[in-house]
């Protein structure tokens, strides 16, 4: 469901042209300062405004509900609201019985009976995402040692020129993907539980459930599957337990083994383009072109790294409360 | 920890080279049949044997404790135990002094202050997944509608010829990774929750839980990082939901849209190998060759398959009865 | 912490004198019919004016957030908050130091290390039990065949006379506890689990979340140490396990068997009284006389039985989702 | 469902009358002392044997299944069998058409649909407290400072002559209940968490679970009904939080206050008792005695001491270690 953790459990609520988006975040330590400015440089590098990113825009002011006083966490649960404000939503009435492919309307019609709020995808909408990149922010905090930092590694496959691919992308009312990169340096040996909760496992929960992610890798990933046991194997090489390689990504048996954490992320091309598309019309009991309105992101894995981050700092917090 | 699912809720424990490994399986429906035969084409399945795989031979003669009245099930928890036969402890008692790269020895020494079982792996080793498989048979009797199969895609980094290539790392004292693909058909739409509860979160927390997975992709997986949108979208062509393309592997919006469910993961090379390996020796305090001996998998991935899909019908089971 | 429910799951929020208290509930099924009215009723119930309770007047006007889509629930979480209006935090200022006797003071103090909002009890406070009756009119609304009512069986040790009792207390500025009971009509056979899930369990562990109960009992409650198996033994006389007498309150064996679903709370009388306390100031290491400013119930009880009837709305509504 | 805990895990299974019933306890800390012969004392206080208790005579012998190595624990999963060996199945058949008043066997019946085991109560059986009794064992150990210790204060309503009073409840095929009372002393500030997570919520939902139990108090309990603040108050005296009175029974606000932590419940009389009992048969589709065969306590209450104390011990270990 909409919850997740064990000691710094978050629980995300909203939809896109709703009143509101938000999180309620139960766990953090009592003491931590927290304005509702910390939060301003990781939601403006979520903020669309960059080429590649949709026209609609807010202004993503976090508000603070509840779990602070005098300036300075409680213990009690926080909770930060997102006011939605620049809401277009004549553009997505038909959606429901016209789905755009590879989106959420044919499922959420299914499973919700058609209740489901269709304007921007209601709950399923990126938009949602603002809760996570507000729990990241918070999850920095917990645990100051550990740096986390998220690239673009490639855009449709480009690793160069990326600016031109996208003009061009836009043009041709089309979108792409790309793969990113999250690193976490200072994380201490011992993260992770054995079996089920080892640190892949969570992480990647965490990681699947933002939209658009399609892949997911640790370390050398996929490519281990191409490697022998005398290349991949990372020889330890001090008492720290400081490795020659990483092909495990910082990960070994499941609990992390000080070296840096690495994960990659394969995030999938907009499923909202402006060119018509040929699927199924439940109205007209046929396929028929889709002409999808509203503003989406050409490249939605542009806003990406800073949701990784959250998402990675979220999950390396649950665990270091945990390992306590 | 050692738990998972909400509904179909299992519980593992074991150690390699103690008493038992075995399952805890709550949430079954009761009535339906079970006997300690229908576990046998699974377990074979997964039993080593044939060339790559450990001449460790144990019977994993399922016992099944409780749960069970007249031939069916009760509701009650189900229980069911897997004693250890054939163990030869005395090859690993220095491995917590030295501990093999790219393995669980290090992280355990430090998480666990040295008190871990160490004989085998433990706890951490592939042996505990024989449980996994078990919760798989019962797993794939609540879902009987739906047809789970995995195979092997490639070994070494190869499609084809896969018997040389063990042979050839078998004489190197060396071992192999591969990538495993599991398609489940018959899933009905809408199994899942948005957002932390999506399909690809909840199969992938399980899957990565599985010992020597690095890598997890559904559908096209990271293929959809070079494509566009155009390319990528899986066009609805009937009321059903079937889509034209399943570049999703059966989900959108994190949600089963009713076409056939694709994972593939990338099992990296057995960790154990016999050539000697340089690394760090916590009782010299320097790095010096290790030489493991013990009975391992040239190619753990060979043993997958039969894993991958218990795995699923796990998590399947879970949703259906969450869904129902 | 502060979620429960595994299918219908409510997470609340809030501080006595913060911005706002609230609840988000996930799990509400699509298409319920929802509007602010609707939580009018109970809401009044809870509400302060009567004599015997806290002059503090709050309009306690709902305001949903999220999950509503046309008047309709749409699947996805609901939110619903409640601003603080009527807040006069000068009075709680000292608390911290010299905390009150039977409340939050002091073990907030300690685990919080002081970080705790002091002002009106925080997080503490009975206003957090807002969320509360919340989500339990929009549990009724998923369990309508479950008639749902609670009364107060005595205050102060007495059953009549209670304006009387209450006008002594106000004036000897003290306070009062009382017995509250619940009883739910309707409910189905079969609902809770074995074994730590059983009725008792489950809603045991909701109410006494609600501050100041400390005791419950279910059909004859303590009054069965007292009897003989044949006194208290419930027979059965018709096949829908209708039952002569209901000893039992409805459950047996943990699990509810169709017969009305008594239980009975005992709530102490409001810490918070307005004479003067001995006890211990931290600020002058001594015990000194504590004055409570601030505005208090005589007899918190007489709020109670609305937030009762959420309580058990809520978890009986969990429990028909996960039996469906 | 059969698991409870959220750092210090258990999973119950087994039947009474099946194989072996027996408990998975997970989270326990690596490197504590742990042989079969510790659960020796706690077991054979819960066995029969006294006057009043069952015939039906079991050795208990404990079996550490997995969890352990070198005499110490390990961090994974303990696992501990205990095998059925005086079984007399033959005396339940005919339970599932003509249930006993005040068990489980209509409700099992009914939920599910026939197929629950129902020879000696099956699943349903107080044999599955003696996983929760060996649990307590390594709970304790978790927490060697607090001292927990639970005492019979009265059977059938006497405090005093109570072999007397079972003497003839036993000549006239009857049965008893009782109140039994726990302590725990040593019990630091600040276990429990606030809202859903209070000591009073998590305790009882626990104690909820053992067969038999109606009705829980903490401290005064339904004592504070009748009871005016300036009575009940618990003020303070020391800097360690001592109060003068412990009407609240060593909690606070829902979180313990350092002083000794008080909880009593009632035990409810044997359901199962040999005089003839006129109870609807399924069979015949009318009221009609029943003769109860099997062997029975005439007071389950004799034996419930060990038992709560291990509930308490289990609670209270599981809170330590997620505040450490």
């Amino acid at each position: 469901m909409n919850s997740f953790g064990r000691k710094y459990r978050i629980s995300i609520f909203g939809e896109s042209h709703g009143d509101a988006v938000g999180v309620v975040i139960d766990g953090t330590p009592a003491g931590i300062a927290l304005t509702e400015a910390d939060f301003t440089a990781d939601l403006d590098r979520r903020r669309s405004g960059a080429k590649g990113t949709t026209p609609r825009k807010e202004s993503d002011a976090p508000h603070i509900v509840s779990g602070i006083y005098n300036g300075l966490t409680t213990g009690a649960p926080l909770t930060i609201l997102f006011r939605n404000e620049n809401t277009l939503s004549g553009d997505y009435r038909n959606l429901t019985d016209h789905p755009r492919p590879s989106h959420s309307d044919f499922v959420a019609r299914v499973k919700y009976g058609g209740y489901n709020d269709p304007r921007g995808g209601g709950h399923f909408s990126g938009r949602i995402t603002l809760g996570l990149v507000a729990a990241g922010v918070v999850a920095k905090k917990i645990i100051p040692d550990i740096n986390i930092v998220a690239r673009i590694l490639e855009i449709g496959g480009c690793s160069e020129n990326i600016a031109e691919l996208i003009d061009g992308v836009i043009r041709e009312q089309d979108s792409l993907g790309g793969v990113i990169e999250c690193r976490a340096a200072g994380v201490p040996v011992g993260l992770g539980e054995p079996f089920f909760d080892s640190v892949e496992s969570v992480l990647s929960h965490m990681l699947f459930s933002i939209p658009a992610i399609k892949g997911i890798e640790f370390g050398t990933g996929f490519g281990v599957a191409r490697m022998r046991g005398s290349e991949n194997n990372d020889a330890i090489i001090d008492p720290c337990g400081t490795t020659a390689t990483n092909n495990g990504g910082g990960i070994a048996g499941g609990i992390t083994n000080g070296n840096e954490l690495v994960v990659r992320v394969a995030v999938k091309p907009t499923a909202s383009i402006s060119q018509g598309q040929q699927t199924y019309n439940f109205a007209s009991n046929q396929v028929e072109e889709l002409k999808i309105k509203g503003r989406h992101d050409a490249c939605i894995a542009l806003r990406a790294p800073v949701i990784l981050e959250a998402a990675t700092a979220i999950v390396l917090a649950d665990f270091s409360l945990l390992n306590s």
